[in-house]
This record gives structure tokens, sequence and C-alpha cells, in this order.
């Protein structure tokens, strides 16, 4: 059995208290949440986030690559966000590798030549963020007057200290 | 007051119970939720999800795009998940909009030129959901004893449906 089957059981029991309501489309804070897939930041929670308050963007490492800016676009623009929170974290997946160490295990796991790619790996957690507001802040899709902070989430205790 | 000050706030709530422990980077069921960023899917409850358990991967749409493929494989090669969810939803951010309009759009508030980038919009909500799962199933970087499974989430009503 896989897990799938399970979450289709568990959410028949969520629908059940859920009940039946429409919420707007358009995030009620106007923030969009820049952040890590980590499976030990549950991010609505964590951020006392209701359904409906904000958009909340998450890959390996929580950085703002082309598909981040591509959904960051579109969350401000059609979806009317105007402040962005990039959120990394303690003890993360991305500070475990190189990108010369990972491509030469997907050369002998995968038989796949990624050499030349950058997974985005990084070393010092807070330099990360830092290097990552940058980058929205550099870009000509972010509008100059949209509020950009920054964060690490420590995922032992639960607490968000803020980086500038 | 920016809404990440009254995050902060709101986060010391949270750490004062979350209290300390320590889980292991891998997360414990295996698997990785690839999902959109709306502000209406709060994953982890709607699946049943405790902390540790998975990876939670959210861009526009929930689309499979190169940097979906980046954090999947850093997922699978680095932290062990053997099992990939597609979750999309009703009444999508991506279903509002065309690449051509969406780039007039662009053009005409932050005078960036975008024609021709393929933001990701689509139509039909299980048709995306199946598209994504196609692009994993072809994808060499996935290795094919990888369960992969598709569902569409209602935000109305909380519930996921199987899209096969």
């Amino acid at each position: 059995m896989s897990y799938f089957e399970k979450f289709l059981t568990t959410n028949q029991a969520y629908a059940a208290l859920h009940g039946t309501a429409h919420l707007p489309l358009k995030p009620k804070t106007q923030v969009a949440i820049v952040t890590c897939m980590d499976s030990r930041l549950h991010v609505a929670p964590a951020l006392g986030l209701a359904l409906g308050d904000a958009h909340i963007l998450r890959n390996a490492g929580g950085r703002v690559t082309e598909d981040m800016i591509r959904s960051l676009v579109i969350s401000q623009q059609q979806m009317g966000t105007r402040e962005i929170v990039v959120l990394h974290h303690t003890d993360c997946g991305a500070q475990t590798f190189t990108n010369e160490a990972f491509a030469d295990h997907i050369q002998q796991e995968l038989g796949v030549d990624v050499a030349g790619q950058d997974f985005l790996p990084f070393t010092d957690v807070e330099e990360s963020v830092r290097a990552d507001m940058a980058i929205l802040r550099q870009s000509d899709l972010i509008p100059d007057d949209v509020i950009i902070s920054g964060a690490v989430y420590d995922v032992d205790t639960g607490l968000m200290t803020e980086v500038r």
C-alpha cells in the first residue's frame, strides 16, 4: 500500500471537518512565503497562517530560482501579493552536498550526467537568505515597493529569527 | 507594520509550544508532495502529515518544472524519498490567464518583455496532473520504481480525489 492511499483516507476525515466554504483566490495578507520543502517545517502553523492567508512556495533549500520568480510574478500580478518572506532553516538538506559530489552520485546511481548543473547547495544559512533576498531585490520582475524580509527557522525549536 | 513582523510575533507563541526536539533530516514516509502555492491549501493537515513526515514542494500551479526536478532529485538521492504525489487543485490561479495576455500585462505593468516565456497556465486540472505525472515518469532523473500518484484537491470542500 502506498502512502498516497493512506493520505486519501486521512483526507476524508479532514474534509468532513472542513465543511464547504469558498475563500477568495487572492491571499488575504498579500504575502508570499518562499521556503524549503523540509518535512520538519509546517509553514502555516509556524507563522500563524489561516486558510486563505498567504501563498506558500517551497523547493529544495527555499532558493530563489527562475521557477520561484515565475511563481512570484503570478502571485503578484494575478493575485495581488505585495510582500515576500524568504525563510530558510537550520539543518538543511542543501547543506549536505556539493555540486561536484552530487553529480558524481547521480552519475553512479542513475547513469545521468548532470555535471555543471547547479543544485543550489549552501553552507551558511544566513548568507543563503541574504543571497536570495538580493536576487529578489535585483529582479526587474519584482516591483521596488514589494516588502522583502528574510529569516531562519530552527527545526529543533520551531523559532524563526530575522536575517537582515 | 509588515506582516513579517506579525509572523515573528505569532511564531514565538508557536515555538513556545513546539519545545525542543530533533527530528531526522530524512522524511519518515519517504514521500514528496508536489503541489501549488495556493493559500487555501494547507498540505500537512489536509493529508494528515505530522512534522517530519514528508517533503512538501510548491510553486504556481504545482507544475513539474526543472526546478521541481532539481528539488525531487535532492529529495530522493540525498534524503531517501521514494514516492511522489502530484496534487493540483480547483479554482487555481494558473487557470486565470494565458501566456500571451500575461506577457502583455507584464509589459504594461513592469515594462519587461517576457513574450515567449511559458508561465505554465492550464485549463483542465485533471489534464495538468496527468501531464505532470507523465513528465516525472519520463524523466531520466526519477528512477522507474518510484511510486507516482496524482490527485485534485477541492479548495471549497477540502476533499482530495485521485487522478489516474
